[in-house]
């Protein structure tokens, strides 16, 4: 199939998710043209999955087309931003019409649940891979870093984590499509990623730092606390657990696409407030306090545990 | 090399270009806030290049850089856009600091040459790829698509080509650093795009439409005469030629990253005035009419000729 009657596919299947508020010119031309709400900044972020090392080889195309969009929008929700626009750039040695329509539905169907429009995209012959780039909004100020943790902060977690790379443990992880996916399965904490999006939002003013722990727990939170130059030290005994997985696999291992934040003690009310709202466990984890050397150190029972970094990219 | 060693080098590298006007939060967090001049829109477009399809496999790392921002750049200069901030994302089988390093040089220099800031990106192992994803702006309005082109308006191509395609030519081609590259020679036309920037700007108000002609004359004018609904007959022996091309590759041929533009015939003194105070000719090819089969036709001495389809992606 030709390259033109592929992107007409793969525009057509988009269609009603390549429009809605802000996109003035969408897919089709050298560029989309879209607008940013007067009084609000832009949040911009790109992530990349290669097939066989982010996913397996050989998978289900509406999966792949779900997750990579699902994965990048969780930057946005670590920012405190609202999404707006994605561009999808998708590489492949063969394409058929068929896979292009399933993975286009896959995009669409995450698109909807997200409120994203998919405003562009490329489609180019080489080794399977594909680069979300998605754009969000807050206002002017809001958006929060992982640079503005202080002493005394206390560190949260959402969600309950390990259920992801439970799932990377199934050997047919990869023949898994969308429709298949109990909600109750570790599968679909992998393939359908929920980005804390509200949860982000919600946190605006009251967070002092957040961090998307797509790495896994044991690096990200390293970020965080050494881009706020703090430290602390976590209790494993603290994690919340997704049913099945273990603290010491659960905080080295990514794919969870929950958020990892910092907030002052007298938020707590807040939170509270915020999590029963949104149905969101938050789980406070430690207390931030300076530190000559900022990072993380672990421990269980009282005793010193190494635990393994996170996701290595190289 | 450590994957976060690896980022800081590449950050570090960057870091001169990685701020500027409207950057707020640039790389290193997990999105970047960026600041949209009110009035205005935001234009954003995405393009991957592929080694050894897009460029040869081995090529110089800077060259891969400087090339790979360029070529992205151009599709904002025919939308008349200003080019303000790139994302970009780097998938490559094997990463040293020296490899890492230079690619990052050559997407400085392009930053620096465009005045694009570098505001954050991506690195992953898998075959090697780079995916940029630029943004611009322009007054909300001001943007040309390639869909208002009319009856009796011409068409205009900028610079000469084939350039580009001669370089295709040489054996050597992925052997040379941006430093190596003579002015007058094709090769660095070919890793060295200048998009038409200010053109791109001063087309404002002036072309009806406009298009990146990228992937070659013959593909990208039909485009454009099928998003406005006319039709053209363009004769060969009017095409601005690279010296040593002949017309009917210069047309089929892409990577000449010049636009073809329509503009209404009133607008021709306006015209040579742009072109002359931005050094760049810009050479009447042909008359747009209505017409029930929108798309272009090819003769040459009154002789009807088939041309090649410019580059085919799939």
């Amino acid at each position: 199939m030709d390259e033109f009657e592929l992107i007409e596919r793969i525009v057509a299947r988009l269609r009603d998710v390549a429009s809605g508020r802000g996109v003035v010119v969408g897919p089709g031309d050298d560029a989309a043209v879209l607008e940013i709400p007067s009084g609000h900044q832009l949040i911009v972020s790109t992530d990349t999955l290669v097939a066989g090392r982010h996913y397996p080889d050989g998978a289900c195309a509406d999966a792949i087309g779900y997750r990579s969009l699902a994965v990048a929008i969780s930057d946005l929700a670590a920012m405190g931003a609202k999404p707006a626009f994605a561009t999808v750039s998708l590489t492949a040695e063969e394409l058929t019409a068929n896979w292009a329509e399933r993975y286009a539905g896959g995009l669409a169907e995450a698109a909807a649940a997200f409120g994203i429009a998919i405003v562009g995209g490329n489609i180019a012959r080489g080794a399977e891979s594909v680069t979300v780039t998605v754009h969000g909004h807050a206002p002017n100020g809001a958006a929060i870093t992982r640079a503005g943790a202080q002493h005394g902060d206390r560190v949260h977690v959402t969600g309950y984590l390990g259920g992801a790379g439970l799932a990377l443990g199934d050997e047919n992880l990869g023949e898994w499509s969308l429709v298949a996916l109990r909600d109750d399965s570790p599968l679909k904490r992998y393939w359908m990623p929920q980005p804390r999006l509200k949860l982000g939002v919600a946190l605006r003013g009251i967070a002092t730092a957040a961090i998307d722990i797509s790495d896994g727990l044991s690096s990200d939170l390293d970020h965080l606390c050494r881009a706020s130059g703090v430290g602390c030290e976590v209790d494993l005994n603290k994690i919340p657990l997704y049913p099945g997985a273990t603290a010491i696999d659960a905080v080295a291992m990514g794919d969870d696409y929950e958020l990892a934040f910092a907030a002052p003690r007298e938020t707590t009310g807040a939170l509270e407030a915020i999590a029963r709202r949104h149905g969101v466990a938050v789980t406070p984890i430690a207390t931030l306090r300076n530190d000559a050397r900022p990072g993380t150190t672990w421990f269980q029972d009282g005793v010193p545990v190494d635990v393994r970094p996170g996701y290595r990219h190289f």
